[in-house]
């Protein structure tokens, strides 16, 4: 759905003059961004961008007076025009006439809408430890409406059959599937990016926006994005929106047009790609060349960089944030290649995301596994250089990397279960390490299963400390279910089908059928976790205390304060192959006064005066009896 | 040489009434300590330990006004008596009588000395980037003086078989052999520590000291000891001295009879072992068992670690490294496990030191390969948890395994070259990273030659990286000839004798007899750079900058302001295997104006207009000419 065959055809020549009518047919909208608009935002200033044939000619006029036009400025494409807006604190929710003049004829007309802001935001509840994310590869999930998997407007068609292709996934298998995923004990989704990619090729991973305020019409339309969140939140589900800031698809609508000569970084250049390094924006030898090359680099051809040192592209960008957040209430964010983007501009729409929604948590991927640098970027830190944002959260790499470590190296003094000690001691560096995101694997990087060597008990592991430590725990789908890629590194096998998605699979997930003897286990024992997870306050608030691992053993609790009712919750690590037997007495710092425990998986009691017994290789999770 | 056979003798029974006579039998200053003062210096207050039969029941009074005995406290042991001075600005150098009294009865009396403090302190001028410093393991070094390799009243004797023996190397022996140190173009001497370690065994390294106030006399005598920083001085060559704080060696003569019962950690306790967990100080999870396991723990049964929360053992220690600073006119110091002593002594203690010799470079040993641990320490660091200290540098761990890795690892993204990249990068945590100490190996650790798997390429790329980059070189001895422990790490095979140090030795490094070509070529090569070096400005104060390497090729150079003279330096270190051409034109970060060059160990001259081509496995060091 295009906004010039909706909104745009609302003008009428009835309403110009007959010396305009002749020129009117000079002139056309193609696109006026936002889309709309609401009332009583904390920021009384909005940036219209239009774009339409020799549009930057044109004087734009509100006729009420509640909309005053502070400023105009037309694009070095003849075809863009940008409207300073400053609205009124009187301007009520309508649609509202925007005029635009040829020095005293008027050309053009169209409306404008402003809604009335939710008064009760989802994201004033945003996700926090309280909650597990699923990560959702929405084209991989569940094909819920077949007749959208080709769309004539939009070049790539399905073909299942393709590793990198579209497999038909959408909004509408997300919604018939939202009881599963609600049951299986998960309180946030995060699908993968669902705006429009209309690439070529490769697009049905999302990251290629060719156009910022359209949901890809093989996913479904806005619309159902909407009833998406609505009905995702009638069974306890958030919706956390996946937000591109740093780049675009080649094939995105502004490219046959720039706005601006400097729209894009290296607009001029051939391509220039980026070399990674983002430790360039911190070391204090870095030259200039390296820190533009890594900022302003393209990831690939296709991925043009937006360059958000352009005020014009910064605004555009803080005012789709918005726009999304409060039309299809939104839980919260999740900001992919986070660092590559301007280093001011992302302190500008952080700040300009709290001021709207001081609630909201926004994580952002900083992929390095030095906690140095992505507690950098962290509200709240202080940095050697001043530098600030406010972004409240960041995707946990080091403890992700360390996760996979302590539980593959061999033990010695600083590997095995001491890297997964060394990294939460590391959290010293984060102001708020309590609300990273923390993460087995996710849609770039092999299955955790497969990382794990595909061992069901290192596999359980592994979840049993994800979700029982610090952090905000995300799950990528199939996770639940083992999916693995073995022998290959393939992001198209990594970001394999679910089973039960398609009408014509034979392994449904959804309903546990044919599924095997080890995805049914693992399925139980997560689900089992997850929903244990969902009422252990001792998890979303208590306070991580944890002993140095000895001997492959490692001990940690999660404890309340007194003043908040709930067990406090014992952890025991046994890394050894062999079965210890360890005194509770040991590890006063989080026994404390209790003397009884219930094992959370097994429902087994224990008497905390006698020794343990853990089976080799395995977490045992204890509820403690205040 | 004990104190009480020298000062205390002094006192005269004839100074004293007929019926304190009988008294004066019951008591005895055994040690007296700080052994002597100086007139002017920034603090006025002095702490006196007196350790003697039953003195604690005396009471200390000074004849001279001017020094004021303004508090008075007994040990827990009777034999222990603390005393408080307050030093008139109009105290002049010269001898004081100090009485005790027992009631109205003067019972002993003594001599105590104050000299006049040096006005040319040598750490004025302390240690810097300008230094190169070289590491020495006294007793393995060169024995000047075989007469004292037996000592009657210390327990280890002279055995050179064995690995972890005495050798016999000796002050003596470093002073015979400045000229050699001068020669090579080290300006710095660290030997390991030489205070009294009579120890019944592996007694030579130094870290086990019995009395803190006496130089061993197996390595000479404490006026040796200023002989071997004068003569050094004369020849350029600044002495920094090896500080333990931590503990001590179990037969240091405390141990007979404890001042305090709180003297040491764990005092009452069974043997309790450090375990090393350094992390524990930062880790927000610590448990209190873990903090107090990391700082109180033992290194070892036979190494006491003492309390430096007892405010007697803290200004004891402050004292006594005040005291060898001005004794010995010291530039600099290197702290042993500096994060194992008690926080908040740390900051009392460089503060002390810095009080007296405010441009004092002091170095702090923290080994972990953590920068952000490492930069914890660092004076000026803005600490997450407000944390301070006044320590002005750290030996740089990180830098150190990234520059092997560099050596060592295959290139990848995030391996190699990049992981030296990475760790330069990482400088901005600290507040001061020029001033950090680098090395390729210490006496811990397996000698760099060894490291680089015996590589003599990789051993000269190791050497010119370590000269070049930032910071303040250390090397270790015998490094300049590649020596080696090929096979094991075995702490007495790293620390084996260097050849030519003992009269019988066939091989001889400081006339270069017998050496094998290897050797040779290693020195000569070592040599060039080192002297190079001591003119470099651009290595002493330029800014260093680089760029991200690039398949197997990492550029760095050193820039000079243009207010200081001098030519910048150009650093290409080719990993490759192959030789590789590159264009200068490049690098204009580095090149700058300049468009000529010289190789400053070939003495090639290049222009920078033109390729140049860098041998496989090499780096070129290049002189810009402004």
């Amino acid at each position: 759905m295009k906004i010039s065959k909706t909104l745009f055809s609302l003008f009428t020549a009835a309403s110009l003059t007959c010396s305009a009518i002749s020129q009117a047919q000079q002139y056309q909208i193609q696109h006026l961004e936002p889309l709309s608009w609401w009332t009583k935002m904390a920021s009384n200033k909005l940036q219209l961008m239009v774009h339409g044939n020799n549009i930057a000619q044109l004087t734009p006029k509100f006729t009420t007076p509640a909309i005053k036009v502070v400023g105009v400025h037309p694009g070095d494409s003849a075809n863009y025009l940008f409207i300073d807006l400053e609205l009124a604190t009187s301007l009520t929710p309508g649609s509202y006439t925007l005029d635009f003049y040829h020095k005293k004829d008027k050309v053009l007309s169209t409306q404008y809408r402003f809604n009335a802001r939710n008064t009760h935001s989802a994201a004033d509840q945003s996700f926090s430890p309280k909650d597990v994310i699923y990560l959702i590869t929405p084209d991989r999930f569940a094909n819920g409406d077949p007749s959208n998997d080709n769309q004539p407007t939009l070049s790539e068609g399905l073909n299942r059959s393709a590793k990198g292709g579209r497999h038909g996934g959408d909004i509408q298998g997300m919604i018939n599937h939202l009881d599963y995923i609600a049951a299986m004990g998960f309180t946030q989704i995060w699908p993968n990016p669902m705006v429009e990619n209309n690439q070529p090729n490769h697009s049905y991973h999302g990251y290629s926006a060719t156009d910022f305020y359209q949901i890809d019409a093989r996913f479904g339309t806005n619309e159902l994005y909407q009833q998406l969140s609505e009905k995702a939140q009638q069974k306890g589900l958030g919706l956390i929106k996946d937000v591109v800031l740093n780049h675009i698809g080649s094939q995105h609508w502004w490219m046959q047009d720039l706005p601006m000569k400097d729209w894009l970084n290296f607009q001029a250049q051939s391509f220039t790609g980026t070399h990674h390094k983002r430790e360039s924006l911190h070391d204090p030898y870095a030259t200039e060349y390296d820190k533009t090359q890594f900022s302003d680099g393209w990831f690939v051809p296709s991925m043009p960089d937006l360059n958000q040192r352009n005020p014009f592209v910064s605004t555009y960008l803080i005012q789709n944030t918005l726009w999304w957040i409060e039309y299809a209430n939104l839980t919260g964010l999740r900001v992919d290649t986070f660092s590559y983007s301007d280093r001011k501009f992302l302190t500008r729409w952080t700040q300009a995301i709290s001021r709207e929604y001081p609630n909201i948590n926004i994580v952002g991927e900083e992929w390095t596994t030095n906690p140095a640098i992505v507690s950098y970027w962290q509200r709240g830190k202080i940095n050697q250089d001043g530098y600030q944002t406010d972004l409240p959260s960041l995707m946990d790499f080091p403890l992700q990397q360390a996760l996979v470590n302590a539980l593959t190296k061999a033990e010695s003094w600083n590997t095995g279960l001491n890297q997964l000690y060394q990294s939460l001691a590391n959290d010293f560096l984060y102001p708020d390490p309590g609300n990273l995101v923390t993460f087995t694997d996710n849609h770039d990087m092999s299955r955790i299963f497969t990382q794990l060597n595909q061992d069901v008990a290192r596999y359980k592991m592994a979840m049993s400390i994800l979700l029982t430590t610090r952090g905000i725990p995300q799950v990528f789908y199939g996770t639940e279910i083992a999916m693995a890629n073995p022998g290959t590194d393939d992001h198209g096998i990594i970001r394999s089908d679910f089973p039960g998605g398609w009408s014509t699979d034979i392994s449904n997930a959804f309903n546990e059928t044919n599924l095997s003897t080890q995805q049914t286990e693992v399925l139980n024992f997560t689900k089992t976790l997850l929903n244990w997870r969902k009422s252990a306050t001792a998890i979303h608030q208590g306070k991580l205390v944890h002993y140095a691992p000895n001997n492959g053993l490692y001990v940690y609790g999660r404890l309340l304060p007194l003043s908040i009712s709930g067990n406090n919750v014992m952890v025991i690590v046994n890394k050894n192959q062999k079965q210890i037997t360890l005194n509770p007495n040991d590890y006063p710092a989080i026994t404390g006064q209790s003397t009884k425990a219930t094992n959370i998986i097994t429902e087994h009691d224990y008497a905390l005066t006698k020794e343990i017994s853990v089976q080799g290789h395995s977490v045992m999770i204890l509820e403690l009896k205040r």
